[in-house]
């Protein structure tokens, strides 16, 4: 490709720039053995709260239900898997909303934070993402990770794969489409990124989901850039 | 005041952080000399430029004119005073688009880095500005202000002191009022934060406009915090 045109470099983070599998697990595993809760696999845990992702904000994106911050989401999907896992009696309310907190504070991947420093460099870098926008910052502060500016789902009052999230980054930021590089780790994200006529880039992470994972384990589609990593994409990006 | 509750500092940016004044009569006296310009008074080409600001905002904000971004008000006014300056032969087009973006490019205050840095370390921090997003995510990026996310004026479609900015800004961080503090050398943008249940912090910039300032020359009312730096208001805040 050629990445002359190419100013803005918008990331999809969970899951791209962020393991929140192995966060959440990590997490629900001090908690477990603060409180000495047993017999919990918080590998399957973390799986079934992100289970809850996609048709929370569904419910949103068939206009079901209003505007829904992901915060919102992500509470509800905890109550849920906090009963179907046998710890309604042993989390209170305080303890659920430190919970919630936890995709306040994902990991990223042991490439995100060299590459993105990288990428700093030649381009403007930012999220775009399900995250809420206070969510991405606390995430940002906390691991470091070097953004711009930060453009999350109510930015735009709307979740990715909605049309109105990447016409909105796109016009907020005033630039043409193909100015503008979605980098993703999920297939369809880059799709709907493409159809707007943005420039993509495909980061494997074949090990998102872990056992739950039966999608994007390689690039669908010739995307502008294909790599293993963020370094990867900074490196065909010539910075 | 106890800053206990406050989270999140949203920063002026124009005056207030960046020396606008002087960043823009140091690249005019530079344009002046590699072109063979004479005779020009760029500290009053400065002033006059930004004596369009208020006006061009105007007519956007009482509804004359339909939402229009910062640049463009900046590239009307300029070609403006280009004439008034007696330089409509010696600037082409190309010249102008480069001007216009000296508003991308203005120098910090010598206490702004430092002081936002400090903040930085016990808040999230952030631009509240007129400025349009890629305007200020250059002149971060530019000048090196560590902001954790960047408000623009195209966020909310709207330009300070309109409701909808701070409203917009509270109501997208999903914050109480009173969890956020504007900081501003002008006491009318704190007097609308108020308004508006924000918490306040005064900072004194009495030479932003040099020869034209006829206001701001001290807090005019009891804000939350008054100072003459930046780094004041971090030291008042305990960081």
């Amino acid at each position: 490709m050629s990445p002359e045109n190419v100013k803005v470099l918008l990331f999809d983070t969970f899951g791209t720039i962020s393991d929140w599998r192995g966060s959440i697990a990590r997490k629900g595993q001090r908690l477990a053995r603060d409180k000495g809760i047993e017999n919990v696999d918080w590998e399957a845990f973390a799986r079934a709260w992100r289970a809850g992702y996609k048709p929370g904000m569904a419910r949103v994106q068939s206009g079901e239900r209003p505007w829904t911050p992901i915060d919102v989401i992500h509470r509800e999907r905890l109550d849920e898997i906090i009963a179907e896992f046998g710890m309604d009696d042993a989390l209170d309310e305080s303890e659920r909303q430190a919970m919630n907190l936890w995709w306040h504070q994902l990991d990223p991947w042991p490439d995100s934070i060299p590459g993105l420093t990288r990428l700093k460099t030649g381009f403007m870098i930012a999220p775009l993402s399900n995250g809420s926008l206070i969510l991405l910052t606390a995430m940002a502060k906390r691991a470091g990770l070097p953004w711009d500016f930060i453009f999350s789902s109510d930015t735009f009052k709307g979740y990715k794969r909605d049309a109105i999230v990447y016409q909105g980054a796109i016009g907020l930021l005033g630039l043409e489409p193909g100015e503008v590089m979605m980098c993703a780790a999920h297939n369809d994200d880059l799709a709907a990124a493409r159809s707007h006529g943005m420039r993509t880039a495909y980061i494997n992470r074949p090990y998102e989901y872990g056992a739950d994972q039966n999608r994007d384990f390689e690039a669908d589609e010739a995307w502008d850039v294909i790599g293993e990593t963020v370094e990867d994409i900074a490196a065909a990006l010539g910075v």
